[in-house]
């Protein structure tokens, strides 16, 4: 079915749900749908390539993996699958990935950083990926990016220099090289690394792949750092989606009288992105959860939020939207914690989220002693 | 007085708004003072040389501006005179300005933004001042600086190359040139624009007057702009000071591997200034007031406060603070106008602010009819 609705559709993804995938394969072929999934599966619907992809797969060492296998990494898709599909089009779970390589995808997407940036980077920039790639994947960050041009090709040969794990995730089938100059990158990547795709083998790469690519870098990792960015970049893309998955997003600067740095700069200006220069800073956004609370925000049992969770929902604003970041000095409460705590508010219905960070859903009054 | 406590004197400040300064000058000589005024005058309180100085003044083409004179910047030091004593060290508007210079301090002040940077800049800092300066200057914005080495050197030399207004403020006396390389700098700005400062003449630089000469930069501008700072710089106190006047701080980023750009990425990263690559971006931020507003922003007669003072305490928090920028955003409102409602406010006792920005200040209960 991967091939039959190329890329991501929550309407097949939530029928799958509904009633298992073999069903959902057998409503397809005979065409039993939903008004939602007749257009998509129409073109495709009569393709059963299954067995012939699988064995494709296997000859180049690849294989398909599945929200049923073990490695299928469910925390990363959580926060796909919980988006507003209605607002965030292409923001679908992926039925399934294709993914080459001798890692599990679940450990390498454990602790996972995604660097990307401009296909002209400059050398300024090409130094600098170098430089905190190299410390990222040394102290043993994933490095996720997209095997482009520029920023991202720095990004994996910097993490495979070191011997640190990448990821390379493809806006077309994981058999074909592309960029075709970047085959033999590929090809180490798909030895030492990850190379994953959602789209079956031999899919040519369409603009509207790399849009949904994006997604899925920056679900697979915990957060974006965009190096160089021109103005009308598909950092920004990227970056955008690891907001609205409640992770960071991060540029580094870089002079003012550098056409590849404006994306940077004004990511940075318009508060989409959190200005880095070292390695530090960005795993002081994106690092680990110190789970350490200080007594003050231990549960309070009057209350049907725990300590951080009100904590959180105390500082969000009624009007307007606030950054994570925000959020973390305005509360007291360390940076990854309130990034933890905010999906849970939101599951809750107490908190939404916009292009520019996380408001607070006033609560319903609960019905009195009369209602 | 200007000679016997040297520098800003909150306390004597206070003595002369209540019993005006010839009373007060009495009152130092004779020494019928508070507590708090007889240290800070107890030094010099004998010194009488104001015949001499203003003889010296005149001799140098100079003059002694006090508040009871038509070009004292009235405006611009209410911002000072709003400050916290207590919290402000160094806050108090000055007693007089010594100034040299054709023009006249209340014109040239009216329109003006600071440049201020690392006295060790590099080429880059030098050219991108450079650029900056002589576009603000070229669209008649007034250049304040410090005459320092490096950054301030160049911004008043880019101000004068395009035959703009530009104003050097001293940590000295204004006839003395400090630092002694910049003497013909400082002959041409006494020559074409204006050489300010609040110590008597003769008055050599000591640490402290740097940072109490960094307040007049930040009050006599519309905003602080810094080019390059390297870690520990003065130009992030001259930054502070334009936030605790209300007024934006704004940083130019550079390349992350210079180290006269690590104190600009530390301001921008940490909110203590925001992040401007031209210009129009500085214009952006200090520009002057756009006056046409929506209609929903309208005063309301059902509230004390006007529609945009309403609108911009709608969007205060209560916990953490928030710098204009962000208040601009959320209200909807020009960020000009909630620049100017933010002091107004503050007056009425409704906002507070800090290092971080502003935050609102709980309305006391208006007694019942029980009360």
């Amino acid at each position: 079915m991967s091939r039959v609705v190329q890329g991501p559709c929550a309407a097949l993804s939530s029928l799958i749900e509904a009633v298992g995938v073999v069903e959902a394969a057998h409503a397809v072929r005979e065409c039993v749908l939903p008004e939602s999934l007749r257009g998509p599966t129409e073109q495709r619907r009569g393709i059963d390539s299954a067995a012939r992809d699988l064995e494709l797969m296997a000859r180049i060492g690849g294989r398909l993996v599945t929200p049923d296998d073990a490695e299928w990494p469910a925390w990363r898709m959580l926060g796909l699958s919980q988006l507003d599909p209605g607002r965030d089009r292409d923001g679908a779970v992926p039925l399934a990935l294709w993914v080459r390589g001798p890692r599990s995808l679940l450990e390498s997407s454990e602790r996972a950083l995604a660097v990307v940036g401009a296909r002209c980077s400059s050398g300024y920039g090409d130094r600098v990926t170098g430089e905190i790639v190299g410390d990222l994947a040394a102290q043993g960050w994933t490095i996720v990016s997209g095997a482009a041009f520029g920023i991202d090709g720095m990004a994996h040969r910097a993490a495979l220099a070191v011997d640190g794990r990448t990821i390379a995730v493809l806006a077309c089938g994981v058999d074909r090289p592309y960029p075709a100059q970047h085959a033999r990158l590929l090809a180490e990547i798909a030895d030492r690394g990850l190379v994953v795709s959602e789209y079956p083998p031999g899919t040519v790469a369409h603009k509207h792949q790399f849009l949904a690519r994006n997604r899925l870098i920056a679900a697979l990792a915990d957060g974006v750092l965009v190096v160089e960015a021109g103005l009308r970049s598909g950092s920004r893309n990227t970056a955008k989606w690891a907001r609205r998955l409640g992770r960071p997003a991060m540029a580094v600067p870089g002079p003012i009288t550098s056409a590849s740095s404006v994306g940077c700069h004004r990511m940075i200006r318009e508060g989409e992105a959190l200005l880095v220069t070292r390695a530090e800073e960005v795993i002081d956004e994106a690092g680990p959860l110190r789970l350490s609370l200080p007594d003050h925000q231990k549960p309070d049992p009057g209350d049907g939020l725990s300590g951080d969770e009100s904590a959180v929902f105390a500082v969000l604003p009624k009007i307007g939207s606030r950054l994570p970041r925000t959020l973390a000095e305005q509360s007291g409460l360390p940076l990854a914690i309130v990034r933890a705590v905010l999906p849970a508010l939101e599951l809750s219905g107490l908190v939404g989220t916009d292009e520019n960070g996380w408001y607070r859903i006033e609560r319903p009054p609960t019905p009195g002693p009369l209602a």
